[in-house]
């Protein structure tokens, strides 16, 4: 696996902020070891057996990152799309990461990927390479710490799902023209939270958000998150 | 808020990996704006106010970081002990973590602090003081996923309280001469699991862990934790 190296300069400066910074050993070195390879929809690329698949870079389509209880029960951490790189999925770049995630593609979807146990030969010599998995790592934990909050201090996505069902089942209508701040003050809670879990639903494909209002678009599942069968 | 420049050198060798990485300006910058403070138990030491607080190095005593709710419920992310640093007081170091996390004294506690600004500045030129502050609170980022695969997957917490407190009722024995092996058969987990979250109680105050077993040392809070009442 690999890519050309004129391609891989540009798929490099393109990605990661550290092109300039590396020796030219340093680029051949990434770049033999970088290729590009395609998932349909629902493919798992990154799994749990505590394998350094490498860092991931989303060219199209979107990749999912969660955790995965051993009673199946998932928790959606954060999304990936074009443009952006997974480092979590290079752990032997990262040793402090001792959790694993899982990563799917959500919808066909290209990357590049570079190898874990490459990259991390670079890092260790390149600080500035180092750098960015840790800075790229520490931007996913402040997305963690918010879901976290969320579901244990205020049940934000069941209080909300509560809401939406109950408007639902009282005007039997999927289109609820509401704005994000009348939800709030219906559920006494932040405009802004609001919003973010609507985005967090719609992502979940729960909903649809457009200008009009809130559509339903999975009564099953909200249905489920609402009542909690 | 100072320390002598001797005493400077030592204290940042012990407590940070990149004392002969600074220049001496860096060096005078920093200890110019490190101080020594004492705390008393319960005191809180860095709040929510978003303000950059700075980092932390205990010299003795215990630090509790947590998550507060608006309505005042905690959630224990992990403690700093002596020897440790906490950087996640220092956020305008850390631009990407976007949470609050307060931080009391758990006990009386000594320990220097070296002013946030200072510190973010002195990251923004020196590559190794940015690296450290970054590997400092991706180490943080697995404790905090464990914590929350343990209350939101398996509610651990909950499922050993309840063993716990079975046993406390049909015994009249507030010490359990338990394994922690016996313990995960019991209640179908894994050994590991089961000692690390002992540890967890042990630290909360809930019970006090020895050769000889287990003993309860707050029966109301296991009592809260079991029932959830």
């Amino acid at each position: 696996m690999s890519i050309e190296l004129g391609q891989c300069r540009l798929v490099y400066r393109q990605y990661f902020p550290f092109w300039e910074k590396l020796t030219d050993e340093q680029r051949e070195l990434l770049c033999a070891n970088t290729g590009e390879f395609s998932y349909k929809k629902g493919t798992n690329i990154h799994g749990t057996s505590g394998n350094c698949t490498g860092a991931i870079m989303v060219i199209s389509g979107t990749l999912r990152a969660y955790l995965l209880s051993e009673n199946g029960k998932e928790i959606t951490l954060y999304r990936y799309r074009p443009g952006e790189v997974c480092m979590l999925s290079a752990s032997c770049v990262l040793r402090s990461i001792t959790f694993d995630v899982i990563i799917d593609a959500e919808e066909d979807s290209s990357v590049y990927i570079v190898r874990g146990d490459v990259m991390a030969k670079v890092a260790e010599d390149n600080l500035f390479v180092a750098n960015y998995a840790l800075d790229n790592a520490v931007a996913r934990f402040s997305d963690v710490v918010w879901v976290m909050q969320q579901i244990m201090f205020f049940s934000l996505d069941k209080r909300i799902a509560v809401f939406l069902w109950d408007e639902f089942s009282r005007t039997g209508s999927d289109t609820l023209s509401l704005t994000h701040e009348q939800i709030a003050r219906y559920i006494s809670s932040a405009r802004e939270a609001v919003t973010r879990m609507l985005k967090y639903f719609a992502a979940e494909g729960i909903v649809e958000l457009s200008r009009k209002g809130i559509k339903i678009s999975d009564r099953e599942k909200l249905r489920e998150l609402a009542t909690g069968e």
